[in-house]
Formats: structure tokens, sequence, C-alpha cells
């Protein structure tokens, strides 16, 4: 007996739950059913098959920046945006796009060998065979070169490497570097190869990362066979991306450019990317010592590192010609605040036929703009403005939305409400980064939407994953057992996003599902339709529910009579970032106090096999106490003013001009959070708060202008940065306490 | 100025320092002086060139139990003893010991293909052709068997692999199994193998743990080539070691056997050690799933788990003639307690030449008992009688030194004061392991002996060395920079040490030298004298260092006038075990309850890729609070009258009758951690404080009785064993204040 009434009164709780929910943020009571009425109207008119014969289209050909299948599928998406009733423009912007007409890469000792820099043809692949149309094996940026040196293996190439290298004794100074991918954005490599004096870089794929140790290779799995070559651009895009030569402002055809010489981001040695068909006998004949153990690879063979007896010849030339970058701009104009733009974006450039990078994500991009429409039918009409994006030259750079975002920065300061960007979409669980005053709302969005996995919402389930990954580690599951909700990730770099958010600060996602669908495909020819139909979503149902997502995030940014901001997540996120940096900087002064003993008192020589060439590390200057004072009095002040704000929105019923200025200023209001110089040494990136890695390249860094100094023991920038970031706080604060009422 | 007198000043305390230094441990100030010349003496005599010779004539032919090899052996060590006026005895016990007739494995479906099943002759290998004395690559205690089967990958084939075979829904019963060396002794797989209905067991060497990832193969580096495979026992010796036939008893010739049958430590499944030649071609053609990342090794083929069309056949037949097992002691008479034992021993029987294991520690072994007999000829008499074992037939199970202790036990138990184990040695730092009442005067022994490569002690460079490992991690880094002298390791098994410490309660230690010599010979034919002098000891600069050592430890143990047991330091680490079960049972409790809520509320099933066979973990039952009071209050007896006994040492000033008694209590004391019952099934480990583990074979678990009982979630019986436990350190408790004056 006593169970049955238990179990009543806890069917009653749920019912009354149920019964009266919480309106979702930014709108009451009435308008909120409306808004859900709207969202279910919206789910069924998604349709699986669409993304599917879209993906199939979209990737039927080669369609990189200049290609004929560039622009076909330019053609594509805007005929289809054209014929679902959007206001639909192209934007084009003319840039250089380095394409290879030689590639050379040969061992000239000590045996002769040439590498075959191709990826063949499957007949289990319809599209691989296009190599007509096909893109070589290259990354772009690369300049022109003709070098031949020693080789000398550099792990990851990245700058903790490099240290290990110098323990060793060994310098790539006038030598060629080999680097495995991973571990950093790619053109970190070639990058930190030429800051040590490197003559060229070779990037290869080892089989550890994406190939037969991941899982069977292509085509019998998903992973990378050892003809499969990763290309891609080694800009450096943590300076700046878009056109090199016009840093700051759009490359339109008559803008004022730099010569190519003048361009920041791009590196002065050739940089080739090759398979581990190619790599295997380079490796095997390195001689030198033996790399370190979390350095070796699963090729069969003992890892050295050289550099020796090993020489290779590495000539490269490109063709420099000026391609037209095509952007699709469709609107569907708001209804009460058409100058209010809620944006929408994916990119349809591939470096081949992008299948899933990014046709997955732009056929998810026209599925929902599709059932936009289909809503329009009804009579419904956004509030705001919706603007659909597919941006031309995401690959070599971001390009496309670069310019577009930089030749029309002063308008989408004022209009631009959000921008919800996507890319690659694959099978598993909801990956989203943006902006942390949206977090909860979109909490409430994954909320909402059902896994088609698991039957229960996105949120959930990834919640879930996170509790089994938890499972040998108390601390963690006890915490995540406590926690509401799921974070946002911090948004670094890697698709197009970024001119949004870090350069004119427009509040911005990220979204896509992922894990359940790793490969070795990326950026290679094997980047198809059938094998993605195979190991990405061979139901497409991720593609739906990514549609359903950011539809959701689109519908209810373009609807919500208040807009969703709350700058308390904002705050609280913030805080967390200035706690880890003021634990970093204690953590790093006493690990400095202890590795200078361990190294004062000799331990490193006392300890050294006298057999192996490994010099203790260098000593490191001891780590000063920093004055966090004023981000600490910056954030205790944005504390109260976020919450103030949040109580009166709270409070508020806000109609008309009011809510309108209301709103401009909500959505403005991360602009408040640049900084007028920028990030130091990159003045292009002005968030303060986030940023791409000088030494990560995607890889974010909050906080980054303090947080790089620390991480490269600038002390004295370090200071200077707390003092910056803090008045961009004491602003930002200033700012939200002018909007609150 | 300044400068100059606090460097006069520092020289100043330095001298003051040495020139009064604290006596050693067990002797006074003037005893202290005469044994340190003794142990300079000693040190003079020891010669790199003898442990030279003595490994090159030791290891010129394999000497396995049994043959030619070993009775030549036997008789240079006789020979050489006797030449240096020890009085030595042979000592032969007669036991199974099965050789390989017969010895089959092929694969007999998808493909048919056989094993070579062979290690070939290098040139740069001088004795690794003698192929007609070598005994084939096996394991020995195999059964015979012709098995048929399914051919499953069970990574390293411990309990916690089988866990996840359960998950992914494989069963191995009536299969064959293949696991990878490593991670466990190798008698634990097959007997886990067994234990969940395989029919038969592979093991092989896979490259990523001795092979070509860990550095250049042999003939060009240390490790494992192609061919090399590991022989080596199977015995189930953590129930017993030693002869099967015989548990407890000596095997003499009249002894009464079990029969074969009745030995609890023969598996009853056939098992054969392959090299990673012969495994590749299994590995590659088994199917089923992709095995877990942790389960992948170094070769060039995504690892499979099977079971699927791959089937095997694997017959196997021995010759199990009885053999002759000689053990070799030599004594020396103590002049004024010639009933009290110093005894020091390393095993003579080797797998094939065992240039390194045992060679390197019997050479070291026998140029320590050439040094004391230069002693003695300048006068010197040990005041306790030393003894020197070589043991015969340790490889297939610890067997001389085993039916030596049990054919002697209960004249060990009244007279062994000590017994100081090594065996395979090479170049870095010292591994002592022991009895914890004699960590102390360790400690003082590894500040005395200088490590030849470094220069200064062994015990700073092995402190030197766990600062530089302890580089990342700022909390260990602290706590090693506060820590007075090295812990002795507890010993598990896998050398002699075991029927000394575990069976009779003889206080023990294990000493050798390693750390910058590993490689990929152990128990193959390239463990060689031409392997040993290019990879293990060169100089063999790291055999006179282990004869320093163990001798110093010989000498003191065999001179001093009290005996260096300090108990204070034995309550110290028992005490630090038992809040680790403590702390253990806690952290279970809870991250039972953590994983069984993940279980609960469906977040595998959430989390699960619908494309992945793999069940949840089993629920697992609730941890009950145990009652640890009975073993804390023992402790805190412990604590008290150790500390008492402590003072009553320290004060004493100990002469004839009275110190000969004193004495005695302290050396037996040991036995008083025996239970009466021995540990749960496996009566013949008495010692409540050190045991092999059941599931690990060589690595020790302390307070085994309890500590097994909770990781086998066994709660009742770990309950019982906290009262077993509890009582035996009364008892000692008791036994200590008896013998405090």
């Amino acid at each position: 007996m006593r169970k049955q009434l238990l179990t009543s009164s806890l069917v009653l709780s749920f019912s009354l739950t149920w019964a009266q929910p919480k309106p979702l943020a930014g709108f009451d009571d009435a308008s909120s059913r409306t808004q859900q009425q709207l969202e279910s109207a919206y789910d069924g008119y998604l349709q699986a098959a669409n993304i599917d014969s879209g993906i199939r289209i979209m990737s039927a050909h080669p369609h990189h920046v200049g290609s004929p299948g560039d622009k076909a599928v330019v053609d594509y998406i805007y005929n289809k945006l054209k014929g679902w009733g959007y206001d639909v423009q192209t934007e084009t912007f003319y840039v250089p796009f380095p394409t290879p007409k030689e590639r050379l890469l040969e061992m000239t000792s000590p045996t002769l060998w040439k590498a075959g820099l191709a990826e063949p043809a499957l007949k289990e692949d319809a599209t691989s065979g296009q190599t007509r149309e096909q893109l070589p094996t290259y990354n772009c940026w690369s300049p022109d070169g003709d070098v031949t040196g020693q080789l000398v293996y550099v792990n990851y190439g990245i700058p903790e490497d490099y240290d290990r290298l110098e323990r060793m004794g060994i310098s790539v100074k006038g030598k060629i570097v080999i680097a495995k991918y991973g571990h950093s954005w790619r053109g970190i490599k070639p990058k930190v190869a030429q800051e040590h004096g490197a003559i060229g870089c070779l990037i290869y794929s080892d089989p550890r990362d994406d190939g037969y140790f991941q899982g069977d290779v292509y085509p019998k799995g998903a992973f990378k066979n050892e003809y499969g070559v990763q290309r891609g651009s080694i800009m450096d895009m943590p300076i700046y991306p878009g056109d090199p030569l016009t840093p700051g402002i759009g490359a339109t055809k008559d803008a004022k450019r730099l010569q190519r010489a003048e361009a920041l981001t791009l590196l002065k040695i050739p940089v080739l990317p090759i398979s581990y068909h190619d790599a295997e006998p380079l490796l095997r004949a390195l001689d030198g010592p033996v790399a370190p153990e979390e350095w070796r690879g699963a090729m069969p063979m003992t890892y050295h590192i050289g550099p020796g007896k090993t020489q290779v010849h590495l000539k490269l030339a490109f063709s420099w010609d000026t391609k037209p970058v095509t952007d699709v701009i469709a609107r569907m104009p708001g209804s009460e605040f058409p100058d209010e733009w809620v944006i929408r974006g994916n990119h349809h450039d591939a470096w081949v036929n992008g299948a899933a990078d990014p046709i997955s994500g732009q056929s998810a991009l026209l599925e929902e703009a599709r059932a936009v429409s289909e809503l329009r039918k009804t009579g419904w009409r956004p509030k705001r403005t919706i603007v659909y994006c597919a941006w031309d030259g995401e690959e070599p750079g971001l390009i496309g939305s670069t310019e577009w975002v930089e030749e029309h920065a002063e308008e989408l300061q004022k209009k631009a409400v959000v921008y919800i960007n996507s890319d690659e979409n694959g099978r598993g669980f909801l990956e989203a980064g943006g902006s942390h005053a949206l977090e909860p709302m979109m909490n409430e969005v994954a909320r909402d939407v059902t896994d088609p996995e698991a039957r229960i919402s996105i949120a959930d389930r990834r919640h879930s994953r996170e509790l089994v990954n938890a499972a040998d580690n108390n601390r963690l599951a006890r915490a995540l057992f406590q926690k509401k909700g799921f974070s946002l990730s911090a948004l670094g770099s890697g698709s197009d996003y970024s001119p949004f958010l870090q350069h004119l600060g427009i509040p911005s996602f990220n979204l896509g599902f992922g894990g359940e669908s790793s490969g070795g495909e990326y950026h290679s020819i094997y980047d198809s339709y059938d094998d993605f139909r195979r190991f990405k979503d061979p139901t497409f149902q991720y593609g739906v529910t990514l549609a359903r997502t950011a539809g959701r995030v689109t519908l209810r940014m373009a609807d919500a009579p208040v807009l969703p901001f709350d700058f308390r997540a904002l705050y609280r996120t913030v805080n967390g970032y200035a706690g880890e940096l003021i634990s970093l900087v204690d953590q790093m002064r006493e690990a400095t106090a202890l590795s200078n003993q361990v190294l004062m008192e000799n331990h490193y020589a006392y300890a050294a096999d006298p057999t192996v060439q490994l010099a203790p590390p260098a000593a490191r200057s001891e780590v000063p106490y920093l004055n966090f004072s004023s981000l600490q009095n910056a954030l205790t002040r944005l504390e109260k003013v976020t919450n103030r704000l949040s109580d009166s929105l709270s409070r508020a019923h806000l109609t008309g001009v009011r809510a309108d200025l209301v709103n401009q200023s909500l959505y403005r209001a991360e602009q408040q959070l640049l900084s007028d110089n920028g990030l130091p040494r990159r003045p292009w990136y002005r968030h303060a708060i986030y940023a791409p890695g000088f030494y990560t390249g995607y890889g974010v860094k909050t906080l980054p202008g303090i947080r790089e100094a620390i991480e490269q023991r600038s002390w004295k920038e370090a200071q200077e940065q707390i003092e910056v970031d803090a008045a961009v706080l004491q602003k930002f604060a200033g700012y939200l306490e002018a909007i609150s009422f």
C-alpha cells in the first residue's frame, strides 16, 4: 500500500510540473505556449530525406574555392533559398587562393626515394575517382619553396616538443621537420618550426591518431587508410583570419591590398601534408635518439628523431591566382524589428567533396530555412529578421565570413542580435559553445530537443555521457550529479563564428553533434557521400536534430519579447576563469620553485643515465605575485549588476519602444567586452573573454590577454592585461548598470 | 667578505658532522668505526673483472634444471666457494620438470598457417646458436593438451579484462585465448582464462611492451625482435611455490608425494608463449569488435577481439621426468654466535644462458663471498655464521629455495637472522624491498654505498630520480623534499625470498639495481653474455655496487652487537597499510553508490552508441561499513611498545648471554607476524603483512588477508581477516613487550 501511495504522489507531482511549465526564457506564459506550438510545427516540417539529398547533391563534385563545383553549390543554395521565398543575394570577395603547380618530396640520402603524394580512387567510393576536379594534397598558403635538408621528427610540432628537443641537444635550424597532425591546429606546426629556424615542414597523419590504431581503415572502416591525407590551411589565423591581403576590411574588388610579402599571416617556409604511406620510409630512415614514449606512433618501427644521414628535398610551387569567394545571404524580414538580425550560418566550400565538412551542416541549415519558410506559409512572421548565410572560403581561412563581417561591421554591430554557426555534423552528442549570457537559453533548447537514438533530451543524453565517463572518479561523479544543466564551451576558432564573436563582439553559438562518428576522412577525397552514409549519420537523423536545435535557437531569438540574455551566467563563467588564472599563477609559482630546487640541487644530473643525452630543463624565472585586485573588484561589481539587471528583467513587462530599446541594449552588451586595442600583437582579436590560442590555433584561451601572458611567463604583460580586462569588465558593468531599471 | 665567512662556517659544520658521525645502527661508537674500516677493506677486494668473468663462464651454456649446463654451474660455484675456504655442501631435491616433446600451433581457419615457434641464432650473439642445448620456447607446467577452438584476444588476460569482455557479450568458454605478456605475472593469464572456461592459452610479447615500440630491437638494440619469446613458469605460485608434489615439505628422495593430478598449483589447460612474429597472423585474422583503446598494441593493424572465423589448433606434449634440483650452500661459521645465520642467496639456474637472469646476481654474490674470504685472511671472523646459497630450480617455481626452506624449517626458524636475496642485476637505481623493521638499517647501508655513475650515494641517487620524476606534481615534489630516507618496498614474489619471508617469517631483503638497462631479452636465448655486455652493465660496476650493498647488509647483520631491528619503522608502515585499507573501503563505498546510481538512472543505456555492443557494467553490492577497531587498537598498542622497545635498546649496553637472548628475540620477532592458518585458500602463505597477490602473481598485497577480501568484495571474509590480523598484531605486540626491558 505504502509503495503505491508513494508512486501516486510522484505521478501527481510530475503532472503538476507538466501542467505549469516555466515559460521559456524571454517569453511570458502566453507567448511561451505560442512559441512551443510554433516549434512543434517547425519540427514537423523537417525531413531527413531532404538532408540526405542535400548532402548527396552538394557533395557530388569537389567544390573548393574558385572551382566549377563551388559555383554549382552556390547556385544550388541560391536557387533553393530563393524558391522558398527568401530575399537572397550573393556577395563576392576577391582573394588570392594558392593551388599547387608542382609538388615534389624525395629522400636524397641515405637512399633515394620519391613520395607518391596521391590518394587513390576506391571502387567503394563513387566520387573518389573525380581526379581531374580534385585539389591535390597540399597545405594552402604554403609559400613556393625548394629546400633540401636533414630531416628531424618533432612529434606534434608544438612548443613543448621543441623544449624537449633542446634538452636532447637537437636543433632544427636549417633542417626540415616532420610533425604529426594533432594536438594543435595544423598551422601551429609550421609556424613554430619556422620560429625555430626550420626551412621546411612536413605534416603527416600517424595511424595512431586516425588510422588503423583507432579502427578499421577506409573503405572497410571509417579510419584513414595508408594513402589518406589531410589537406588544410596553414594561414596564421591566430593573428587574423580572412584574406591575408585585406586585414580588417572587406576584400572587395577595389579594396586597398597589402603586398603578399607584407601579410603577417603568411609563413615563409614550404609545408606539405603527407600520408603515413609516404611518411613511413622517411621515419624509418631516421637515426639519432629514440623518440620519447609519448612521441611514438603506431607504425611498426622504433621512432627515432634524427637528424643524421636522412636528407629530404621538398619542392613546391603554387598558382597564386585571385579567386572569387561567394557568400549566399538570404533574409526573411522581421515583422516587428526588421533591423534586429538573427543570423544563422554554415560554410559551403570544401577541400574536396566535403560531404561531412561542411555539407552535413549546410544541408541541415537549408532544411531549417525550408521549414521556416513553411511556417511563414501558415501566416507566421518572425518578429526579428532571420538571415541565412552560406559562406564560401572557410577552408582556406574563414574568408567568406570574415570579409563579409569586415565589410558590414558597422551595420552588424547595430543589428546583429546573435550569430548561430554550424559546420560538420555527425552522430552522437550535442556539442555547443558560445556566449555565456545565452547559456541558460541554450539549456532550455537542449532540454526541448529529443535525441534520435536515446529518446531523451539532447541535454540529458550529454549529461548521461558525462556521468558514464566519470565512472572511475568519485569527485567528478559527485559534482556531475549535483550539476544543473550543462556549460557552454568557450569558443576558440576553426569555423565562421570567429569574426562575429571575436572581432565584433556579436553574441555567437557554434552547434553540432558528434562523438559516435569519428573517422579519418577529414579534408581528404574520402569525405564523401558514400563515407558519410556508412559512417557518419546513416539515417540523417542527427542532421534533423541539428536542424531542430539550431532552428529553435533561431526561432526563439527571432521571436522572444525580451531577448533571453542572462548575464549572471556570463558573470559566473568569467569569475570561474579568473579563479583559474589566480590558481594557475600560484600553481606555477610553486612548480617553478620546486623544479628550480630540483635543478639547483643537481638532481637532474644525479638521476641522468650517462648513456642518454638529455640535459636538464632550463632554470625558470621565479613567478611573482600578480595583483588581481582590479579584476576581482570588477567582478564583484559585475556580480551585483548582473543580479540587479536580472531582477529588473524578471519584474518588467516590456512593450513597444521600451522593449526595443532594452533588447537592443541587451544584444549589443557583448560588444562592451571588446577591448580598444585588441590582444597584444594581434589587434584584430578584440574580445576580452574568448580567443583562439596563439599557440593552439583552434583551441580557446579564455581571458586570453592575461592567460597567454601568464603561460608565456610575461609577467609585466600579464599585469597590464589584468588591468585591461578589469577596465573592460568595469565598462561592461557600467553599461549593464545603465540599462537596469 | 661575508660570502667567505659563510662558506667557512659551512665547511666547519660539515667537518663537525663528519668528525662525529652517528654510529651505525646496532653498533656503538667503537664497533661502528671498526665495522666501517672492515667495509672499506671489503670494498677494496671487489673486482669488476671477476664479476665479468663469472657472468661469462656461468652463462656460457644453457643451464636449466637437469641440464649438463646446470651441473657445470653447480660445480663451478661449489669449487669457487670451496677454494675460498667455505664449508660447502650441495643439497639435491627431486622434482618433476616438464620439457617439451611436441609443440604445434596452427591456424586452421580462415586460412591455414603454422607457427614457427623458434628463436633464430644471430651472428652478433655468440651463444644464441647453441640450439641443441637450449630449451625450446614453452611455458613450464603447461599440461599436455590437444585443443582446437575459436581464438579470442583478451588483452593482458587479467580479471578486469574479462569484465570488459562480458560487457561486450564475449565468452571464452570452449575457446582458446591469446593474451599479452605484462600487467600481471604470466601464470595469472592461463589461471584466469581457465576460470572463465577457456580450453587453451597463448601468451605473446606485443612490440608495444618490450619490442620495437620501446626501442631498437636485438641485435641492433636491446629490445625484443620479432622472434624473441619469453619462456617461463605458469605454476600457480600464489597458492604455494616449490615442487607441486610436496607442498610444505622438502622434495627429498623419499618424501611423500602427491599425484600430479592432486597438485593445486598445476593448471589444466595447455599454454604456449609465442613471439610477435607468430602472433601477428593470428591477431590479423581476428574479426569481431575492435579492441578498446587501452588493449591495443604496436603491431600495424586494427586489434580485434574475435571470436569468429579464426580457429586455432594447439597441441602440446611434455616429458614429465623427475630431475635433480641442486642447491649449493656455503658456510663461514660465526665466531661468537655460530647458531645465528645471516643468509645470502641468489639462484643459479636459468631458462637458457641467463647472463642477466640470474647470473648477474649470482656472479656478484660469488664476488662478495670471495671478498669476505679475503677479509678472513686478515684475521677477521664474522660474529654470526654467514651462509651463501646458490639456488637451483628458481625458474620453474622457486624450487631449490622452497624445498630447502621446507626441509630445514625448524632449524631456520631458530637460527636465521635474515635472508638477503638478489637475482638479475642491471644499471641504474637501487631497488630494495624487504622487512620494514630493517628499513632504517637499509637506509644507512644505501647512504654508505656510492653510485658508480653519479658518484653520490645510491640512496641519494634514488632520491634524485624520485624528485625528477615528480617534476610535474607539486604535491609529490613537496612531499619528497620533506622525506627522510627511502621506503623499502613490500615483497610480493618472483624470487627466492618468498619461502623465507612468507612461509617462515624470516626477515628478508631483495636487492638489485635497474632502471637504465631495460630490454627484451628476459627468458629468451638472447639473455646472453653478449647482450649483457652491450646493454645491461657494460663495465660490471653495478655488479660491484650490488656486491657492496648486499655485502654491507651481510657484514653488518653478521657483526652488529645489537641486531639493527627497528620495529617503529614496521609499525609506521603497517599503520600506513591499515590507513590505506580504511580509505579504500570508504572510497569503494562511494564509488559503488555512485556507479550504481549511474546504472540505475539508466545513464549507460542513454549514453550508449547503438551501433556498438557494450552492455552496462553489472550492478555491485553496496559496500558495508567494516569494523576496523580491533586492528586500530592493536596498532595503538604496537606504536607504544615499539617506542618502548626502541628506548630500551638505545639505553642498553648489552653484552654476553643477555645480548644473545635479546638478539634472538629480535630476529625471531617477525615470526610472530605469521598467522596460524595462513591466508584463506592458501595456507602456505602465513605472513600477515606481505604476500604475492592471488590475481597479480608477483605483485605484492600488503595486509593481504584483508586487502584481497576487500578487493574481491568478500565483506564477511574481510571482517574475519581484520580480526585475524588484529590478533596477529596483538600477539606481536605482546611478544615485543615481553622482550622490552
